[in-house]
């Protein structure tokens, strides 16, 4: 299989520029869960990896939900009593609540203030917000401008259409020696915000970009969709691949300064929270592994009881956690180039665990097999040894054919690319075979079955 | 079920008064294992609740014990050479060792001295000591007392009798939909000692008045008994009974103002242990969980390993760690009517978990249901949501069938009553059915068996 | 079974003096893996426990080595240009790297210089190095020594032989009621160094002493090997008796001043893993139980996968983590008879873990058993009670044929001694029967593989 973790320094600037650069083109899009917005945002995603771009029509019902009906918008604003516009949908996007239906009137202050929203913490700051499920319609200001609006009568438009049409989304397959899949999915609904969502769309985008042609264990789904309908809408109509998939990420705010963090999926024990808890602990200090909870980002759909998948959620600073989170503050200011590109390289560790951790057996298991003849040990006895001895020794001590790489890297304290490199020497010696996958899976399933099911 | 923790503080002042009233009328009445003292107690327990009193002969084989001799007393002193009278009885009935054989005698100080008992430590208080297995008879007083008695000769009183009759206790049933019991056990044989155990009598049967008449999951046994011997009694000609116990607590030491402490059962993890850990947790915080041991109270015998009934003990000061215990100085002032009230509602809260801890199915278990049409969610999409939503998806995402609404209420961090709540609206809403308690009680039972003993 | 904790504070001192003398007396040999200063030593310890010799021939197969030629060397030295022998043998055997070939020749510096291993950070010191599977010569000297070597010419003198003869090891079995094993291993192939290893030598001969004739339950089998070689060598002629090994220990580094250190086997849980916790919690303050790792002593042989033996290893300070780790500072002054002595007493208390480590079954399970009529109980009501009383109670509330004695000592935080004298008193009053060994060993078979396998 491909290493994936072997870039230089220059790479990832290279691939930090790119990252942010692509941002910067998205961000100015008045993206929302259906519409133009994000159907050109995924178009444009389109020219850096292939997608293939869904059309889901209004109406249609997915689970317990219905496809809602397509909102598009062309401008948007108040006129205060003294004939001054605010709240300029040409100036921010976040100025409209996301989703409002069209509206063009007259009325005095004391009608049109229930339909403000502003954030009295930081009062210069526009919120995001949206009402995608009730109709209504409102705007998004600094708290500072809605202090001063005074009394009289005001002209409000929002020059939107909400009828029907289709929810877009896109995905994009990158085939592996294995049909089983890891999922990778971003939200695309956010307007102008960089940390959430740009950051996880254009990281997933880059992955996709890496990982195309290589040499893969797995299949890599990277799907694009707007956030809660658009996920729900895809495992809707995406049932057999669901069932396919054997690890998987949720992508999101992946720009910002914070450390990093994994939100465990339900199951709380799958590969994919021991391989992004360890990548974690060895590549990112500090960094903190939360355990799950229902809500949060789309993992709230993948880890419904119904699917229980194994994918987790990848982020820096966690949703709602930092003062920028959902407002104007959030945009590519605080977002950098090399946070970007550390986010990507992260990732790109975890892919590289979960393609090579694989179960070996030791063929020469009754005692240790004589590593000095082979070149694999230190030329003088008494002195001590380094790390990639020692992963050898515990490479060929765990290698019953009942503990994989990981499991090898997790009890050493070594890094999985040690162990990994450890056994790829040991292979080449004959000193160990490859458990059949087959075999594998049916030993997890064993061990899993008889697991107490988590609390 | 009813909800047993609907309380305004009115209704808890109420009750403390009332606790406090009770042990007031009990404190004076000098009680031992058999006799009169008990019966009286159970005679006025049975005025606010209806007992069954039982009474088991004197000889009577209870597994490796006999049922003592019944012992009464009418007075008790002793008269020092210059003729005061100490030790009275009268004054204070823990004056004679309890069990005490009578004594009418002139004796030297010599020979009474090795019949004595005091606290060095603290001087000016008596001690509470028993002699109920072997034959003997003695005075406990102040140490202060002890040390002022000169030479010459005593007469020692001692108006016992100790002969063939009869073990007295009380037990009341308050009958559930199922025959499954909740068993509450406080011992009723201790003489004027307020906090061990007025404080869990009067708790227990106001425990009992409260359930009286309501609809209830589980039938309640309240027993009040003899410690030890009673216990082993009641066990001893009640095996049906026992085997119907599905949870159960101890209740002593209920009225001083230490904070709370749950000795768990035996098993160690059983509901019971969880329930109260929880409410604690929850509602009575700083308090502590202890590990089970084969001391303390009559759960020595209900976790003997021939029952191993799923009992833990509730009490606020631990037995032994405090100087009050045992002695006179574990009077009326040393309990407090907001204690015993508090002592009160946790025990409610407790039978409360146990009456709602079923296990739903979530109908809807793929992707999440939509909760916004069903006015169960937020209004505006971007803003924070709080614990009563949190609730929701959390029940809504642990309803596989697998998990109790205390599994639910543990993995969130939520306090039960909110998860509860949860249910009950999502329940209303037809999103969960209830699985049947059959079907609940073979997946706890396969748990079980397939867990480690505990060691 | 014997009890094998019953030392005062003479015996002690005897044993100390014992162990220290004989380490003194084979301090000077030059041991090595093969050769007569191997068999020396065997035959001085054969004085003590009588040993079976086992000489196996140069080019034996055993698994993946061959039995290396036999080293013997009766002189080496340097001579400096000045005319001024140095790094002499004769005065440390040392000096020489173990397993050196002949060699008899003039040569400038630059030419001998890659030959001489010194430790710059103790430049005091001699250290020692072997080159048991790579054919070279070399000196260790002090660093020191070193930095004063002149350019010149030098005379290199080593009088070794390597020629075909025999890998030498010893063994001792012990019988007991059971062929069921314990393995006791200590290394025998470090030349003069105290701590590493004549303290593992001195006190396994001291313990097979102390053993024979003894009433055991197990058969001890002691075997004094060289390193790595000798312990694949006797595993590999001894594939029966390492089937009969239910638990054993390595031996090393048991004379210096530091804490003690068990390792534990690679099973982790094993009985041996905790009984030595067990006693080195209890008698052994401060001590630390490290997680098992391929590298270290011969448990890495014992425990490689095809074996899995149930062994640990038992040390004060840890190898590599003291300065005077081979090194001619690991001297006779470097350990001491008190030491020695309290690590054969350490050693002796394991085993009496091993031999009474029993399960009983109360038989009175149904509620404690009335053990004041026994006189196992305290006289008077109302007063607390010591460990013993405790003890008596955890014993009978644990046996339920489901817990062995070591289970009970480690949840009542009670020493094992105190729990076995308990079982034995409450043997005497028949309150207990003894599980027969077949019945546990299929109870603990059935735990263990219900258990997960450790990662």
């Amino acid at each position: 299989m491909s290493s994936l973790t072997a870039f230089n320094q220059e790479d990832i600037s290279e691939v930090g520029r790119d990252l942010y650069g692509f941002a910067a083109e998205l961000y100015p899009i008045c993206r929302s869960i259906t519409g133009d917005g994000i159907r050109r945002t995924l178009s444009m995603i389109s020219e850096r990896t292939p997608l293939q771009i869904h059309e889901v029509p209004s109406g249609t019902k997915v689970f317990d939900w219905i496809v809602p009906k397509e909102w598009n918008i062309r401008d948007a604003y108040i006129v205060r009593p003294d004939g001054k516009r605010i709240a300029e949908f040409q100036k921010c996007n976040l100025h409209v609540l996301n989703y409002s239906t069209p509206i063009h009137k007259r009325m005095p202050l004391s009608e049109l203030r229930p339909h403000l929203f502003t954030i009295p913490e930081n009062p210069d700051w526009i919120p995001y917000r949206t009402s995608y499920y009730k109709e209504d319609w409102g705007f998004c200001l600094s708290h500072n401008e809605m202090l001063g609006l005074k009394d009289g009568e005001y002209e409000v438009r929002i020059d939107s259409t909400l009828k029907d049409g289709s929810l877009t989304y896109g995905e994009c397959l990158i085939p592996g020696q294995s049909t089983d899949e890891v999922l990778i999915s971003s939200h695309a609904c956010h307007p102008s915000l960089a940390n959430d969502n740009l950051s996880g769309l254009t990281v997933a985008t880059e992955l996709a970009k890496f990982l195309s042609g290589r040499d893969l264990r797995y299949s890599y789904r990277f799907v694009f969709i707007p956030g809660t309908i658009g996920a729900i809408t895809w495992l809707a109509r995406n049932g057999d691949a669901a069932k396919r998939v054997r690890h998987g990420l949720v992508l999101t705010g992946l720009g910002d300064s914070g450390h990093f963090h994994y939100k465990k999926s339900r199951q709380g024990d799958a590969e994919i929270d021991r391989a992004a808890a360890h990548v974690l602990a060895h590549f990112a200090k500090p960094s903190e592994i939360l355990a799950f909870s229902p809500y949060g980002y789309d993992e709230r759909q993948y880890c419904s009881p119904g699917f229980n998948l194994a994918l987790g959620c990848l982020m820096r600073s966690v949703w709602g956690s930092f003062p920028e989170y959902h407002t104007s503050a959030d945009n590519l200011e605080f977002i950098h180039p090399h946070q970007l590109a550390d986010s990507f390289r992260l990732c790109a560790a975890i892919f590289n665990v979960l393609e090579n951790n694989r179960t070996y057996r030791n063929l020469q298991p009754y005692c240790e097999p004589q590593l000095g003849r082979r070149n694999l040990y230190r030329p003088t006895g008494g002195e001590s040894i380094g790390d990639e001895i020692h992963a050898r020794l515990w490479v060929l001590n765990l290698s019953d054919g009942q503990h994989s790489l990981l499991d090898i890297a997790e009890r050493s304290g070594l890094s999985f690319q040690t162990i990994h490199n450890a056994a790829d020497l040991l292979m080449q010696s004959e000193l160990l075979s490859l458990v059949p996958e087959s075999d594998e899976q049916e030993r997890t399933a064993k061990t899993k079955s008889s697991a107490t099911a988590p609390r």
